[in-house]
């Protein structure tokens, strides 16, 4: 038996056989071969496996998800059937004398290195299409292994490295009870997406892959981050009764559904959802959200090939406003750049996306962009309680401009004989420390604040959150953390607007306490976490909680911070 | 005449005709040849002209700058001369029937990729030298053409693109009398170059290049931000009266060089200097420098292939305290990483190297580098009036841990007999947003405080200032960033330490009269920043700029704390 620690990334207990994702080393490592016939023969055969194995694939892909998913494998199979492909690879194993694998892994290169150097996105993305089909023909010719995780089909906790954003989309949720890996933290993609799939997960176990061979029984603990290798049969029966404790907890939160968020004393909060498309709706009413705090818009934009049409985006924003019902919707206008990207847009590569042109920056410049989304929202507008935010605000006068756009397309839209909401309110997100430090003069603008605490954090830390090497300054709980959130907590009730907050610290048990003690309005969070939070806070008092807050900004580090915080009863 | 507004990136006026340093297009557009004989003898032609180039460079480079400056055009020779390169590129040429710019362009760019990937910092750099050979060889075969500003040798006004540290390094104060870019910013490096070269220059012109031929004249006014292309007689006798009064301006102020920093009410203040190297110091006492308030140890680290010992810093910081006679010597250290690199040390890439794993954090966590430093300034620390600075601290821990060594290595040294002065003032640089909002609990644990704008405003922006997309938000007058400084400068006073600032905006006439009003106590910048700092303070009055402080922290933009700023009298 052997515990591991790592981050607590997804609520739960998972216990079930390792499956270790690995990707294989691709690396040719013999050139000269000795009879080129015989590697013809084993280029045609590996050919041939792959094709086979891409029929499946695709056929079943189309069955089970659809003929739009199922698009990726046919043009797989298209390369693989390209003369332009196949016949450089042939005559460089009948010239040259060389191995298939190094024919083909030569000629995929040149391939690869031209499409990265087109100038149209779409040729450009072709690159990574030539690149996974080379490795799939490869991984015959090398005889690796490599499963894709879609085929897994036996219950197991998946470890890895890290998950890829396309890796967890391929995970199915009935086979895979958990997942860990060495690297990752509470903001990482991986972590967001096991809260959203609520499948228990540790990250950032720094070398569990290492150490867990495939095949052996682990417990992955998502409630305090630590996974038990091999446990002996009396620790398999205390946590399933851990988890089965879990699972009655969560039942017990499932009574809170239809209550409202109300502290000990009696003041009463509201907790909103964060959603990335309409389909999460269900979610955040199963879930007993009292509104959506963060609609990220930006899943609209992604995997497609151009921009989203103002039908198409009109359409998506009406379903959440309707299937709200009159609860509010906080929509938040594009916000990409950074790591988020847009091929299509052909935006230049930066030396610092996340101090980069992204978001509203981006959205002022690209006006058409921008304006199509906000008449798309004012459209949409009548339909529910729709209010709009804008993203990365650091100063007033961008604010001001993309008001001006806004009331533009308004008064557009009412000339043409559209019907536009009259009661739409106006925000910012704050997650950049310019803008926390003025909040007091934006809420003489704005209609309402959102903290976004990811960017903020990383911006006032000067740390980038998705940097391993600098990831202890990632710090929620840091006193100057605290402190720019009690100035946008202040500065909307002296002007009184409402303050929000939509950054993963909404929904953090530790933070739940002190936030409360600062006067936060509204906490949005994912769905899964809203249920915990309003029990969490039917318990606190929020006087006492002023107090914690009140001592908690006198602190000089995080650490003190968490520990006056855990002195507490809850 | 067309008049092209930009950036004022250093003072003074130049007038002389334009010389466009421009790179030109080196790709190959025909790759099939007739005659393989034709190309072969282009081939040898082209590089028997480039090694008679590169020979009468390496005699005048050696001649004006020394055996080492040579060495690099030595190794270019050797490349000229290296079968390895010689033998493919024929090879082709005679097997393939291609251009002699083909086979020679296909043949450097397969070196280029392997050099690339070497594990080897000093192989990797190859690279670069192969990529410099194969221009000057393809200018002949490609009969482009393409003149080194090290070249120049008539008197000129430099119109490029932008300028390289290396582009810079190399231009002839005697023949480069300004210059003028079409990208950049105040704290661009070209600009910071402009200043110490004591060359006017206008940067951020947006397209200048196109619209000048080489031979215009021109008129570069970095006092103003403006350069005027082909101005008709009278216009030119105007600049060169605005010249001259410029020059006679520096020679009033020179007289101030040896009188203290003091306001019109009787207010002093300390104006100290940026330094890099020791060759500095003379600058400094030159200009009246009353300290070195921002010694960058990162040069000593720089230009080298290995780590400089401990002795070969001690002599460095020995020598500047000297040289300083017993005035104040703030000696910041390391802060490498972000943008500035030692390729010995080997760091990964990061995806936002200005959030990354730099400065202190690297520091912290190499703690022999850091050792080695801290050894070398504390046996230094007798020889003058030494402060000890750390840069990038974003949390208490960091600025306790660091300390730390410091003790261990003083204590390690005392035991080894050697003497350390009892009086090193120990601060930090104030560059992370945390740090200022924390500022009240710093201070109690620290000696002082430097505040690096040019940091601080970016990350409290959330913009990279090397940026050109997000320039506008580059805002040293944000009343954001003033409400920071404040934060800062109260705290230090309230436990009676000092608050200096050692950014671009230290030396800034815009800034210096809210500085003043603040409370700012030591003010660091360029050396030739530092009389008309004095002669400015001279004439302002501490008690009014007090009042116009108050007011600018209740502006709400960057532009209403400006025009305040320009309302009052100077």
């Amino acid at each position: 038996m052997l515990k591991i620690t790592g981050i607590a990334a997804s609520a739960g207990v998972a216990i079930a056989p390792a499956f270790k994702l690995e990707h294989p080393d691709y690396t040719v490592k013999q050139q000269h071969a000795k009879d080129s016939a015989v590697e013809l023969q084993r280029f045609e055969e590996a050919m041939a496996a792959s094709i086979q194995e891409l029929e499946a694939i695709k056929e079943r892909t189309h069955q089970e998800l659809g003929a739009k998913k199922a698009e990726i494998f046919e043009s797989h199979l298209l390369i693989l059937n390209d003369p332009e492909l196949l016949t450089p690879v042939r005559d460089k194993i009948t010239n040259e004398l060389v191995t298939a694998e190094f024919a083909l892994d030569e000629t995929a290169k040149q391939f690869i290195t031209m499409f990265e150097n087109m100038k149209s996105a779409y040729l450009r993305e072709r690159a990574a299409d030539m690149r996974d089909v080379t490795k799939r023909v490869l991984t015959h010719l090398l005889g690796v292994k490599y499963v894709n995780p879609a085929e897994i089909s036996t219950e197991v906790i998946v470890v890895a490295e890290d998950l890829t954003p396309s890796d967890t989309a391929q995970l199915n949720r009935q086979f895979v009870k958990g997942f860990t890996t060495n690297i990752g933290g509470r903001t990482s993609h991986s972590a967001i997406m096991a809260r959203s799939l609520e499948i228990p997960a540790v990250v950032g176990t720094k070398d569990i892959l290492s150490q867990i061979e495939s095949g052996d029984l682990l417990i992955v603990d998502g409630l305090d981050g630590e996974v038990i290798i091999n446990p002996a049969p009396e620790l398999v029966a205390e946590y399933e009764a851990k988890r089965d404790r879990h699972l009655r907890q969560i039942e017990e939160w499932k009574k809170l559904r239809d209550l409202p968020t109300v502290s000990q004393d009696g003041v009463h909060v509201e907790l909103a959802a964060n959603i990335g498309t309409p389909n999460d709706v269900t979610g955040v009413l199963e879930n007993g959200g009292e509104g959506v705090g963060l609609y990220r818009t930006e899943f609209l934009y992604m995997g497609r090939t151009e921009l989203p049409s103002e039908d198409v985006q009109f359409q998506a924003y009406k379903t959440v406003l309707e299937k709200m019902g009159g609860k509010p919707v906080v929509v938040r206008t594009l916000d990409i750049g950074g790591d988020k990207e847009l091929p299509y847009l052909d935006l230049p590569k930066e030396m610092n996306p996340f101090l980069g042109f992204r978001a509203v920056r981006l959205c002022l410049d690209r006006q058409d962009i921008f304006r199509t989304q906000l008449r798309a929202l004012l459209r949409a507008s009548v339909y529910g309680n729709l209010r709009i935010m804008f993203p990365m605000i650091a100063t007033l006068d961008e604010f001001r401009q993309a008001k001006a756009l806004l009331e533009e397309e308004k008064a557009k839209l009412v000339g043409e004989g559209t019907t536009v909401s009259d009661s739409i309110q106006l925000g910012i997100m704050v997650e950049i420390p310019s803008t926390a430090v003025l909040a007091d003069q934006f809420a003489q603008e704005v209609d309402f604040f959102s903290i976004g605490t990811n960017d903020l954090i990383q911006y006032t830390m000067a740390a980038d959150r998705m940097n391993e090497r600098v990831s202890y300054l990632y710090q929620p709980y840091n006193p100057a953390i605290l402190r720019l959130v009690k100035m946008v907590i202040d500065a909307a009730h002296k002007e009184g607007r409402w303050a929000g907050m939509c950054g993963e610290m909404a929904g953090d048990a530790t933070a739940i306490p002190l936030l409360l003690g600062l006067g936060l309005d509204e906490f949005s969070m994912s769905a899964t976490s809203i249920l915990p939070a309003r029990s969490q806070i039917s318990k606190l008092s929020k006087a006492e909680m002023e107090k914690l807050a009140a001592e908690a900004l006198q602190k000089r580090t995080a650490q003190e911070v968490v520990e006056l915080v855990q002195a507490i009863k809850q």
